[in-house]
């Protein structure tokens, strides 16, 4: 029998870096296996060695957190995305363990239950039916004995305390995410403030994830931190940012750009933005440090090159990948081989070929999402005539 | 025991659209299985199922032609590249094959036999010598009795009409494709005249595939129609481009490019772009439809949607996929879901992000790549003192 | 006799739109009759006919106040940057004077004597000493009777204070800018407090020019404007900003660009940013518009067209400008002809044709700038040496 | 009295480089004396000042050509741009040759009288007729005894050979210049074949002005150079470009772009793109080199300071500025005098300051301009209906 890993908290505690996983539901639609717009996850039931294959190019990568497949797993988000199917959340959420398990088991890595914001807050139900669906997710993860537990996505800091109080009571190591930026959460709660009651509600990891670019993300998690340490407690910081730059974003980040979510290509990061990212995010006393929507097994790589030194090892997917481009020196071409070396990828700026194209957009200026009438969450698909009044407003911006 | 599937020619002759694959080097390199540099397919044999793994998902996305994972697995190519697997070219075709027979079998694809230029050629050895070498890989190709064979990726026609010589002495089926834009080859004979030799040699399908973007490859295609069509002759036309733009290529392509090859994101192709590429493959007259380097199974889904009122019927990948963004009526944000039209995907201008890069790069100005000094093939990386003469070169320029 | 003209108080007390006029120094160099570095202003002395013939421009474009052309006209100023002509300040700055006062009697036009911040005051002379270099200024003024003053282009909220104290002794009306942003002086003063010192000190009217945009320029304002109304103090407001795009700035403003002062064409707002520079101004409450740098007569035109609904007349250069590109009906090609509408231009995004660079630049980042020891203001030219030193921090960066 | 000055032939026949003007339509318009769409230049004759200040102008930044302000002066064509004054076009000229005379006599320049392609040409009305209205304009040059002539902006080469032959009949030199690019006329005809028949019909002096940027306009006349020789005649050459980048145009330049003519802003060439155009210009052989729509008297100088070397002495303007940036060795700022020195301007790559902007246009198709219904001339403004037929058929594009 192999020798019991390491759990999150110790891995943190002796100061080492852990890797997460990157964006399941942005990389799948791109496989085929995710529908846009529902963004649920039954995959994990109708297609399994597609989400299997992911977790392996993620845990090859580096990751040492595979995060069970389960976002937006939750019944009333399910029924609410016009989900068809035949499988019950909990059918979902089950097999979403099993296969990160299974993966985990191949390598260094732990499992991570994952639970995200729920149509039903932002629909302004009671905290008791808010918690109610929660739990229900939970009850998989704790049967399943998931290592640990990560709450993210939520927009709210209100909403996100109370996941974490439903966490706690498994007795397990909660991590909590937001996807805010330095503007803080949808009420304007700061950053700081945000981190100081998810801590005081019992999370022993917090950060933010999606919504913006790693720098914007860093920066966020680097005013939780200050926010903490000035209300003299302690945490462990994580982040898990988007894989697309998004320097016009305001406080709903990408959702809110005109190319989300089917024209996002121009705006991908690099393996080299990636290295600029994880040192950064090091640099700021981050140790969780992963992706959300859009980073691929290759985006995970290169942070977990980027911090080789401190970890002492690269990650096993290296095996196909030069050091700074190092791979390029046995490139056909002689002048692509010139291009093996670091200040070359460093200070490259990436043309993006396309000179019709303005390099920002005009966002949407969407703000708070609770409780607005457009927001009240429904089963049907939008119909015509609602359609049509939004994209009246739209026009009148 | 299942029908036997139509040809590649059956299909072609009866007007058919005949949807090819994406870039299996590319998305394999991004998923950790392939070396950037070598570029060589060795995964078929060390991570199978990667590699179906990807099959499958083009299958699924529409994809009527499973090419083997033999990109540069001639020998010498693998002992120029620095191979020191254990896998002999041969161990590495047949891997390859087995896989892609074990796909298209999951679905109504055929299995197309690669190889491409080689080595020796740029090395300027001998005709017998060029054909020797081509010949071994294609004695597994008949071994494993491939549907078809493709010749692709040639910049000299001169070793593409040698290329199909060797390969008709099989008697399977060819296509002969040439990845040049409008320009011509690497000596400048135009697409036209090149169209004309590799039908004479043989070859029933010609085309180009990789270096460009898809409306410049759409384009030189249609100049060998042209030609083709202006010689009296008749032949079959297929198109797999990259999904990069590149609007400010030359002679050899996207390998000119400063961002080749790990800084291309910013150029990725959405998937509308893909829709009006089909669009325009299919006007054109072209019927094999394809994808090479940087093509997601997302990309090919989108050819296929576009062309579904041709071919009568969606690609399986379509259950997750709502037709121009139908999905998003779904969204949670009603905002988002007013982007649930073709309007508003057609006419967005996509940003990238990234306002301190232009929009266009100044490639390298590298054109003939036969017999230069620089272009002699070695086994070895490229030593210190090569790499320092080439930068310099570099930055003189 | 002419009836006398109303003065400037007059006028605003009235509530009329004043308008200014362009920038002199920017628009004479390009001319040929300033000198780009030492940018002084002996070209009053020199060509009198070239500066005329400039204020007429202006006069015709609709400006309502004549600056005289005595931008670093101060000794200390004229030494430092290496004047080897015969002429004393004095003699340049009467001059400028008659030149005004020639032009605005050709119209319904104020003088207005300018000074500006000093050399001796980066230098960190005392106070006394920096008062007795404007007061020498001045002295010209009063004895060329000038309508009223205005003190601009101060970095420091304590040298421009300085100023004013200096100016009311004259008993005429005083007007008083700085050259800051949204984010302050250069020690952070914020736009507010500034306002409120400068008023407290006996200025009627005060506001920014220089160093940023219009729009950038009219919310620094707007910020003066509400912490003077929070003080419970009365003023009037002007903003005279450049005519160049500058959302890439930070505190030092355009002057930290690396396009400045020879590469700032692509940025140059066009006649149709004007419009909106100055309908925005105007709702701000501002009703003392001009320019600085950059601007030509046909933008103060379009400051005056966009506002002739306010102040009841179309300035007399615009019987050769059709409203919203009226003229166009009568141009020859019928394409643009169909451009003679308001939308088309409102709309229009306007490319730079430049796809190899990027739309925005890393400025530098220099910020305090009296005292430091680079600023120590010298007569000589910048030895071989100092600009070796400069050029070397200026790489590491 | 003064030594008669050298004739623009004797100037040509020894070699030396001739620098013509630049845009005085454009920069009169700017200044308020020129009104676009007619774009007629009656200033002349209402404000002779404007007109003589900017000859000086160009005269001081070491133009050798004073061209006589008009553009556009036949009768024709002020009748059909609805000019309203008690002006003839016979006044008109008049004014302008005395003006472009007196300031000719302050310097080391000469006068040359212009006729350009007139209404009737394009309204199809006979060679006879074509010939009538340039004669006429062409009375008053000879009254006035200009030095030399210029037939130019001509689209088709037939009139321009008609213009050629009407202007030989005078006896002076004759320069003639098309608005072309590469492509050729807008019958296609190409660079080359159009100066043959130029040269033929007896032009000593070809070339091209107008509607390309220079780089372009060079290699057009790059081509009529190649053309000339092959037949072995002979001439001499002249470039008098856009000061706009037009990477983005076709057949009929900038006039297509969508920016024409009130957004072109961020496409105006700075002087460091002037010094490589004028470089260039000369060594592919032009002697004769100037501007036209977008030069101001800086972008004069900077060809004049480029081809000091090659003339032996600087422009009198540039009294006014330090080579390559010297100047700034004196500005107050320390970082601004780094940039005093040649490469740090040679290799800027100006940003826009416009993110939301593209960088290059979609220009008009239009090609074709004789004979095509919607150009035929009249004299009346374009109607409501014109208008809204222009505008249906541009969006239907």
């Amino acid at each position: 029998m192999a020798p019991a890993k390491k759990g999150i908290l110790e891995r943190l505690d002796a100061g080492e870096v852990v890797i997460g996983d990157g964006g399941f539901v942005f990389a799948l639609e791109k496989r085929g296996y995710v529908k846009a717009g529902p963004w649920t996850p039954e995959a994990a039931v109708e297609h399994p060695e597609a989400v299997r294959q992911l977790h392996r190019e993620f845990l090859r990568s580096g990751s040492n957190v595979m995060q069970t497949f389960t976002f937006y797993a939750s019944d009333d988000k399910l029924e609410n995305r016009g989900n068809k199917l035949s499988f019950t959340g909990a059918q979902i959420n089950e097999a979403a363990c099993d296969l990160a398990r299974e993966v985990a088991n191949e390598g260094d890595a732990l499992v991570a239950g994952g639970v995200c914001q729920t149509p039903s807050y932002l629909s302004c139900k009671s905290e008791t039916e808010v918690k109610a669906i929660l739990k229900k997710q939970l009850d998989v993860f704790v049967r399943k004995d998931v290592d640990f537990l990560i709450a993210e996505y939520f927009e709210h800091v209100e909403e996100a305390v109370w996941a974490v109080e439903v966490l706690k009571e498994t007795g397990k190591p909660v991590a909590a995410c937001l996807c805010i930026g330095p503007d803080g959460d949808m009420h304007g709660v700061s950053p700081g403030e945000c981190a100081v009651r998810l801590v005081k509600a019992g999370a022993q990891i917090v950060g933010v994830n999606c919504h913006f670019d790693p720098m914007t993300c860093v920066k966020a998690v680097k005013m939780m931190k200050e926010g903490v340490e000035k209300a003299g407690l302690k945490a462990h910081y994580m982040v898990q940012p988007l894989a697309y730059h998004t320097p016009d974003c305001s406080c709903q980040g990408f959702i809110d750009l005109p190319e989300f979510p089917f024209g996002l290509e121009p705006r991908i990061l690099s393996r080299w933005d990636m290295h600029a990212y994880a040192r950064e995010a090091y640099n700021t006393g981050i140790r969780f440090i992963g992706g959300c929507c859009g980073f691929e097994p290759y985006h995970i790589r290169a942070v977990a090159e980027e911090l080789a030194p401190e970890r002492g090892f690269l990650p096993e997917a290296s095996e196909k990948h030069g050091n700074w481009g190092a791979g390029l020196e046995m490139h056909t071409k002689p002048w692509v081989r010139a291009r093996a070396r670091r200040d070359y990828w460093e200070n490259l700026k990436p043309a993006s070929g396309r000179p019709l194209c303005p390099s920002m957009s005009s966002p949407d200026g969407w703000g708070v999402t609770k409780g607005h009438s457009d927001l009240m969450q429904q089963s049907e698909a939008t119909s015509k005539d609602q359609l049509k009044q939004l994209f009246d407003r739209s026009k009148s911006q």
